[in-house]
């Protein structure tokens, strides 16, 4: 099966409603090789970051917040958005600062996943920040309420395997600088 | 800071459009301390599967695909949605054999992680299948076009490396059995 096998075609384009977080848009597809078309939905958005950060000690900065999907308090690395002409590194600096009051360090990048292939357009940039310490208040918008946790690797685990740390892009972070997979017990269920 | 200086009250609810994939709901909340309130978008959704795949002689049992939200060919393990009253080990043993003709086999579960906390009400069920084979021919709908690729675990890794394997629902299935991140270089960049 060739690459023309699978590749679809756009034939239509429209854009859907604005959401909060997103810009819905319309792609008519055609199939590769029936040649039938299928309205396909994308979200368009722009890229976001992750970050793992981890103090001089090793304690690992956690943030403990209301997630408005799960409708439930989450524990994660922090998370946010790369700004119009913001590099991620920078936007990764910047949210961590704003989120925790934590800067300074260490950082290399950890690469990148898509944030959704089958919805999203966008990536999701994986940040490792060493060293780090905090050296203001957290800067938090309105909009915002969340707390730090200094967590150590073992209580992050059990973070994953409680349930209380099960978003896909802070354990691609993580996964890439812990092991955190001990066990089939280290899995998160509920 | 109590969990009440984090939890946010839903004031109101109102069903947003229907989009293909997804019910937009609009969440009008109530921000803990301040009082303010703001609107949220969740994207309600029936839950996910992902299925690690691996036949009798050590192949994982990967999927080609054109992914509407990137708009290019991916490579993933194989994923699909949950009908409604089905258990997401049916779900991921249809999946499997509808999009790859791939069956029987050992199965054990590898836990959950959330689609997206912050977006999605869904979570995404992760499973791992050794000592599967083909049994049957692919069963796509009308609506798919999927290849089939039976890849080493090298080869994998490859391919996150080279960028073609960024979905991290199929990450996180798959670093639960195997492990990714050998070195720096292994992290997808594009």
């Amino acid at each position: 099966m060739s690459d023309d096998a699978l590749k679809w075609r756009r034939i239509a384009s429209e854009p859907g409603p604005e959401l909060p977080l997103f810009q819905v848009r319309f792609d008519r597809m055609r199939h590769p090789r029936s040649e039938a078309d299928f309205t396909r939905v994308v979200l368009e958005a722009p890229d976001w970051v992750t970050i793992v950060a981890i103090t001089k000690d090793g304690d690992i900065v956690m943030v403990e917040q209301y997630r408005f999907g799960v409708e439930d308090l989450t524990l994660e690395p922090v998370g946010g958005i790369v700004d119009e002409g913001e590099e991620s590194i920078e936007a990764a600096k910047r949210e961590l600062l704003e989120e925790t009051g934590f800067g300074e360090g260490q950082w290399r990048s950890l690469g990148v996943v898509q944030a959704n292939p089958a919805i999203h357009n966008n990536l999701c940039h994986l940040w490792c920040a060493t060293g780090v310490r905090r050296i203001q208040d957290q800067q938090l918008d309105s909009g915002e309420a969340i707390k730090v946790h200094l967590m150590s690797i073992d209580e992050v685990r059990n973070a994953i395997a409680d349930g209380r740390f099960l978003h896909p892009l802070g354990q691609a972070a993580m996964s890439r600088v812990y092991k955190l997979w001990e066990s089939d017990q280290q899995w998160g269920h509920r």
